[in-house]
C-alpha cells in the first residue's frame, strides 16, 4: 500500500477568517485575518459542508478575549467560531446525504468538516434556511427560554427589553406581546423604535441615544413599574430599570453588550438593595443549557411564525471577507434584527 | 352620662423613644428623643402590654429615611417601630389574658396598646422569651427562609455568609452546616470569627477589617467556588463574591448594611455579566412575605435548638433610654448575635 505522504494529492483549500490579534476595547478589522486553509477530508461519522450563511453575534466578543468564561477563548490564529447554515457536500454519516441543509457551530469559513452529531438538520419547507440562525435558531431560542423560563411574564404585566431591535430583543418583545403584556423596547435609533412599534406591535419604544433621562422616560412608559426586564445591554439603561421595578420583578440577563468592549470594569451605582425592596430576582442564562428543550422552543416559534404571530428581520451582508465588518457593525448597533453574512448563494 | 372630657381622669403615661430628626449618614443619639407619652386604654379586641425586650435591627435605618420603600417611613416625632416581647397587662380579647407573653411590632416604648391579632403568643417553656426576637423570631426566620427558600443549599456545596456574626448570619451559617455545606463566614472582628469557627462550627471565617484582598482570601477559602451566598452587607465584600461564583450559584440578598448610611448612592463595579457566565441567580426577599410559613420555620428552628444542633447568642443592654445607643452600636457591628434592649426585668 502506498504511503500517501510520499505522493501528496493536490491539497484542497478554502477561505477562513481567523483571529489575528485580541482586541483592546472595540474590535477592529486588523484583529481578523482572511486566510486560505486546508480543507480536510471527512472521517467516518463526519460531514464536509459548504457554508451558506454565517451568524455574527455579541457573544463572540467574549471569545476573542484571553479569559476563562463559560467557553474557552479562541486561540490566536484559529478560525473564528460561529453558527452557520451549510449544505452537505460529502457525508460519512448515515444520518445525512449530500445536499442536506444543516446548522451548527461551523466557524467563519467557506467549508468545514464536522461530526454529524454536532449539527442539526434544517427543514427548508418551514421557512427560509437563514432563519435557522435567527428566529428558528439560536437567537429565537435565546429569546424564548430567556423570557419564558426566567421572567415567566403574565398577562397585563409590563415587560421592558433592552437591545430591543436586535435579533434576540425583537423576538422577546413579540413573545411578551403574545403573552398579553405591555411591551416597552429600548433601542439605538428612531428607525429601530418606529419599526418595533409600527411593525412588531411593541406598545412603546424609545431611542436611548436621544433620551437624556432614561429613568424619567421609563417611568412615563411604565406607569405600573417594570415586572419583567430582558437585558441585552447592561450599563446605565439597566441602572434605570432597577429603580423602577415592580414588586416580584424578574430580570433575565441575556447579554451586557455595553460592557463587552471595556478595557477595565466600569463602575455603576450599587443597586442590590432594590432587589430587597421589591423582592426581585435577577438571573443570567445561556441558551445552550436549554438544549434538551430546543425542539419545544423551535416548534412553538415555528408555529407562531407560520401563523403570522411573530415576524423577524435579517440584515444580510455578502461575502466571507466582509464578516469582520459585519461583526463590528453589529457590535455598534448598525443592524435591525439578525446580522448574517452570506458566504455562498443558496 | 358624664362627658369624660370635662372630668379628666389622671392621665397614665409611659416612656417612649421617638424619631427626633432624620439621620444624614450615620444615625446619632440626637436623632432620637426620650419622651413621656400617654398610655391609651385598650379597646375591644386590643391588649395593653408592658414591654420586656426590644429588638434593634438594621432595617430600622431604612424606616428613618423619608423615602418610599416596602414600608412607610416613621413620621418625625412618632415612636420608633420595632419588634418587642411583652407581657399582657390588660386584655380586651378572648385570645389572651393578663400575664401572657406575646411578641409583635410594639415600638420603642415601655407600654403599648395593640390589636390582639397583631401579636403572637410566646411559649416560655421552649426557650427564654427573648428568643422570640432572635433565633425563634424574625432574625431566625429570616435566616431560615432566606437561605433555604432562595439558596436551597445542597450537601457539599460552599455557602458564604456576610455579616456572619450578626443575629441572622450566625443562624444562616449553622443551618447551612446542618445541610452538609462548607460554610465560610465574613465578619468584622477576630473575636467574631473565632466564635463562628470555634463555637458555631463554621468551616472558616475571616475578618474583613484586617484582610486587604477579599477575593484572594475567598478564593483560598472556597477552592470550588461559591454556590450560595447569603448577603447581609453588600459593597466590596459582595463584589468579591460575584467574581468567585460557581455555576448555578444562588445569591440571597437579605440586607445591604454597608450601604444604609450612605448619603448618596455608592458606585461599584458592574458585574451582571458574571451572572451570565455562571447562570447565577440573585434574589432579594423580605421575611414578612413568608408569614404563612412562619409556623413551619419556628417548628424546625425550635427542634434544632432543643436538640443542640444550633446555638444562638444575644447581646442585651438594659434600659429603654439606651435603645438609641444599642441601635447605633449594632449598625457599627459592636455586637455578636442578636442585639436586644431589656426594657423591664422579666
Amino acid at each position: 500500500m502506498l504511503n500517501r505522504s510520499y505522493y501528496p494529492v493536490p491539497m484542497s483549500t478554502h477561505r477562513a477568517v481567523t483571529l489575528a490579534s485580541r482586541p483592546e476595547g472595540w474590535p477592529e478589522a486588523s484583529n481578523f485575518a482572511l486566510k486560505q486553509i486546508e480543507t480536510l477530508a471527512p472521517a467516518d461519522g463526519e460531514l464536509l459542508v459548504e457554508i451558506i450563511y454565517l451568524s455574527v453575534d455579541p457573544y463572540m466578543r467574549g471569545r476573542m478575549r484571553d479569559a476563562k468564561s463559560y467557553a474557552a477563548p479562541i486561540e490566536l490564529g484559529a478560525v473564528m467560531t460561529g453558527g452557520a447554515v451549510a449544505r452537505v457536500v460529502e457525508s460519512k454519516s448515515p444520518e445525512y446525504q449530500a445536499g442536506d441543509i444543516v446548522v451548527g457551530d461551523l466557524g467563519w469559513q467557506e467549508k468545514a468538516v464536522v461530526p454529524a452529531k454536532a449539527v442539526r438538520p434544517v427543514d427548508s419547507s418551514i421557512a427560509p434556511i437563514s432563519t435557522a440562525l435567527s428566529v428558528l435558531g439560536m437567537t429565537g431560542l435565546t429569546a424564548y427560554f430567556g423570557l419564558l423560563d426566567i421572567c415567566d411574564p403574565k398577562p397585563s404585566e409590563t415587560v421592558v427589553v433592552s437591545g430591543a431591535a436586535g435579533a434576540v430583543g425583537m423576538i422577546v418583545g413579540q413573545i411578551a406581546r403574545l403573552k398579553g403584556c405591555r411591551v416597552v423596547g429600548i433601542a439605538g435609533s428612531d428607525e429601530k423604535c418606529d419599526y418595533l412599534v409600527d411593525e412588531l406591535g411593541f406598545h412603546a419604544a424609545f431611542n436611548y441615544k436621544t433620551v437624556d433621562h432614561y429613568r424619567k422616560k421609563l417611568a412615563e412608559l411604565c406607569p405600573n413599574g417594570i415586572d419583567c426586564y430582558f437585558d441585552n445591554v447592561g450599563g446605565p439603561i439597566t441602572d434605570a430599570v432597577f429603580m423602577l421595578l415592580a414588586d416580584r420583578a424578574r430580570i433575565s440577563i441575556c447579554g451586557q453588550i455595553s460592557q463587552y468592549n471595556n478595557t477595565k470594569v466600569e463602575q455603576g451605582p450599587r443597586q442590590l438593595a432594590q432587589l430587597i425592596v421589591h423582592r426581585a430576582k435577577v438571573e443570567g442564562f445561556l441558551v445552550f443549557d436549554y438544549a434538551e428543550r430546543f425542539p419545544e422552543g423551535l416548534n412553538e416559534l415555528a408555529a407562531w411564525l407560520r401563523d403570522g404571530k411573530i415576524r423577524y428581520r435579517e440584515n444580510v451582508v455578502d461575502g466571507l471577507e466582509n464578516a469582520p465588518d459585519a461583526f463590528i457593525g453589529m457590535m455598534q448597533g448598525d443592524n435591525i434584527g439578525k446580522q448574517l453574512v452570506r458566504v455562498k448563494p443558496e
